[in-house]
């Protein structure tokens, strides 16, 4: 048995200061040993986005025996691939980013930058978990989880990692990326851990204008089109039933069902 | 049958000015009435993401009978999302997203802002083609692939949209999303179209020290890892045989091949 303490990176996108990260470096610092890289400044929404066409800066603002801190002022993507490339010096043994104030669930998935930078980890040989909290309060009590929430990192690590090297059919090279939303309730109203698909859902987009007929501020109202069916249970209904949802990512974006129905643009 | 010109939306990542988003406007005046929508800026590897803390605003640049064009402060998805809310006037037809200036070939798609601003439109109900020739240089020819362009345009907008309003078993309500790189070789050199799988690769990072040992600018080098199959095709390899490649969007991010295995994640 491996008695060396696992590498953990630690990653998010709201910022090396934001209260979900501190949350679970506390949670985290006598598990293993923890690398923090995160941006300097919120980057939320940023989906894969990278920085390609100005330098990225990276600077160590805390170090200790177990625990190194650093920022990045590049988004969520770049902190993962800057701290592969230039940070650690052997792969951590698992990602973490977040705790995310706010929800990942159903379609927010395209635009976060929480899971984005999970994605990047998982396809770079690292287990990831995305963790979102859904509380858009200034001050979100992450705590009322918190079993809930070491649980599932402590099956991932005692895991054998290499179950999760899957290389499934087609399918793109990747270790398990998973995007985990928690209710916004207290402990006892939890009632457990679901592994589940992705809902259908739509932003319903609300434009304020701020000056004139030119500028836009973006607001919008997340629609569930999905049914809360028993046997096909979805992100969105579990967490309305207060249920913390697992759903896994794929690293690979082709639409197989689809390959068939285009073959008449073959030529 | 219905005589009405269809409705165009045209966008990119490249930016309002670019010869890639050009040449798609020369090509389509004449078959439809063409938005255009498109970043004032670059705004390539944006993926999707949003613009939410700042506002973003749009200005009309040009105005004919067929043709409006607009510029957006924001990123390409947010043109997308602003042109369905405050610009058009009827739910467009088709979109095309691009040509980009360089490749959206196999895991580019995770950073693309070219193929996002095609997925979103295709989650509002939009049928989407985001087109990227394998150019990098300063004045790429779009001129080669013209006729094979054409055609897919020309097969998508003759084919009944709602024949692709699927609601595949559990995927997200979407229409057609399709991923298409162009090899960069005179146009005796095409070999063809050929629908496909997005390839697995990796990119190699190199993070290049530009003034000391805290700032970077990534570089690096994409790595194909995947296998030359006749029977299961793949973007990178048939780019290199120069072959036209159309790679379907899956809307759904679920992978649905690990839900079973990670049920232990249930309590």
């Amino acid at each position: 048995m491996n008695t060396k303490k696992p590498l953990i990176l630690i990653v998010n996108d709201d910022g090396i200061n934001s209260k979900g990260i501190n949350f679970i470096v506390e949670l985290l610092k006598n598990r293993g040993k923890i690398i923090v890289v995160a941006p300097q400044k919120e980057q939320s929404a940023k989906s894969n986005s990278l920085t390609i066409n100005e330098d990225i800066r990276i600077k160590q603002v805390f170090k200790s025996k177990n625990l190194s801190k650093y920022f990045c002022t590049g988004t969520p993507t770049d902190c993962v691939k800057i701290a592969i490339n230039k940070i650690v010096k052997r792969l951590p043994n698992l990602c973490i980013s977040g705790i995310n104030h706010g929800s990942n669930s159903s379609i927010n998935v395209y635009y976060s930058g929480t899971v984005a930078a999970a994605l990047e980890a998982s396809i770079n040989g690292i287990p990831s978990l995305a963790f979102s909290l859904l509380d858009y309060s200034s001050n979100p009590n992450f705590n009322e989880a918190k079993e809930y929430i070491l649980n599932i990192i402590n099956k991932i690590l005692q895991t054998n990692i290499s179950d999760f090297n899957y290389k499934y059919k087609n399918y793109i090279q990747s270790k398990l990326c998973l995007n985990i939303n928690i209710p916004n309730v207290k402990k006892d109203k939890i009632k457990g851990v679901r592994v589940c698909r992705q809902a259908r859902s739509k932003w319903i987009e609300n434009y304020i204008s701020t000056d004139n007929k030119e500028s836009f501020r973006l607001t919008g109202k997340l629609n569930n089109l999905d049914k809360n069916d028993k046997n096909d249970k979805n992100d969105l209904s579990l967490l309305e039933e207060n249920f913390i949802t697992v759903v896994p990512i794929n690293p690979d974006r082709t639409f197989y069902e689809m390959l068939k129905q285009i073959n008449y643009l073959n030529e």
